[in-house]
């Protein structure tokens, strides 16, 4: 799916039908199929279907392939946090804000996110990332806190083992989520949403 | 952890200080650290300190470890279906010792489970596991409409969408959890149990 949207400077040094963000949507797409230690240059040239010379066009190493395609998933995640209305209203309410934001960047940015929550954390690009990823699980974890402080939560679950289930149960969306699939974007994140807070039995929403 | 309870002829040919549930174990924590497709027999043999003839004498072929190790996880997941508690009592009764089995097998056989989770189907041995894990799935899948149709579920959520999120919220256990930390394996699953049947607002149980 070759976009001509890119502005950086990387874009243009790219060979016809390809800029930047279309190598890293198939190189994300191959990482993810293989494992990024076992995708080499080789493999991700073959699956371009351009010289491995033709790839250092458009990014200097592999690492720098992974950064990118990371960022992809950790930018807008990041900018969850910094969003307004994730400052405003009790903090029951700024929690399924965040939740609810999250749901729509993994929809969004599916492939990216799964090799984002793929990471064994091998390289230092890989550790950076999980540190900025448990920086954005931090603020969550902080919310169900002053959450069951207000009263709005249950009190009786330990926050950071409740944001770590709440982390498994959206985080598991860019496994089996497909769009254009028989549930919808929408749908899910209701049922996702309704799950986290009611449970199966249903409650006071 | 070398033991010597394994009965099959292949322990017996192993070398002194390993049996083949060691070489499993060993083999199957590098095959979670760097992916089962980035490890070669070499990098086995160097983890298990011995040569790569040493490792065939325990198993023929880096499959056949994989085969084995999946066969820790599957096995113990195959025999909740089989017990007679997931036959008896309501639907709801039956789906919650299934989670609550589930997250048992997810504690005890944490490292293999991750690795059934992490397949990614590349192989005809993958493929089969990826199967025997669907099987499962589908098991649940059955309670939930069940549940639903009996009235103790609330009925307004897709129940295949509801045992996604239900394994998703499980299975992030085998990430985070570990045994001797702050939150003991007891604590977890009642967590969790809480979280799925009632959420974060709490219900009626």
């Amino acid at each position: 799916m070759p976009t001509s949207t890119a502005k950086s400077p990387a874009t243009k040094r790219g060979r016809p039908g390809y800029d930047q963000e279309s190598v890293l949507s198939i190189a994300v797409s191959v990482f993810n199929k293989h494992g990024y230690d076992a995708t080499s240059m080789g493999t991700l040239a073959e699956n371009l279907g351009i010289s491995k010379s033709a790839i250092y066009h458009h990014v200097p190493s592999k690492g720098d392939l992974l950064r990118l395609a990371l960022d992809e998933a950790l930018i807008p995640l990041e900018a969850i946090v910094e969003d307004e209305r994730a400052t405003i209203g009790t903090a029951e309410q700024r929690l399924e804000f965040f939740l609810r934001s999250t749901i729509q960047v993994l929809v969004k940015r599916q492939q990216y996110v799964t090799l984002l929550l793929r990471l064994r954390g091998n390289t230092e690009i890989e550790r950076d990332a999980l540190d900025r990823r448990r920086a954005v699980d931090r603020r969550v974890s902080d919310l169900v806190v002053e959450a069951q402080q207000e009263g709005s939560l249950r009190a009786d679950i330990d926050p950071r083992t409740a944001t770590r289930l709440l982390f498994g149960t959206i985080n598991s969306l860019v496994e089996w989520f497909r769009e254009g699939g028989p549930v919808s974007a929408e749908q899910v994140e209701e049922h996702a949403i309704t799950m986290m807070f009611d449970g199966l039995h249903g409650g006071k929403r």
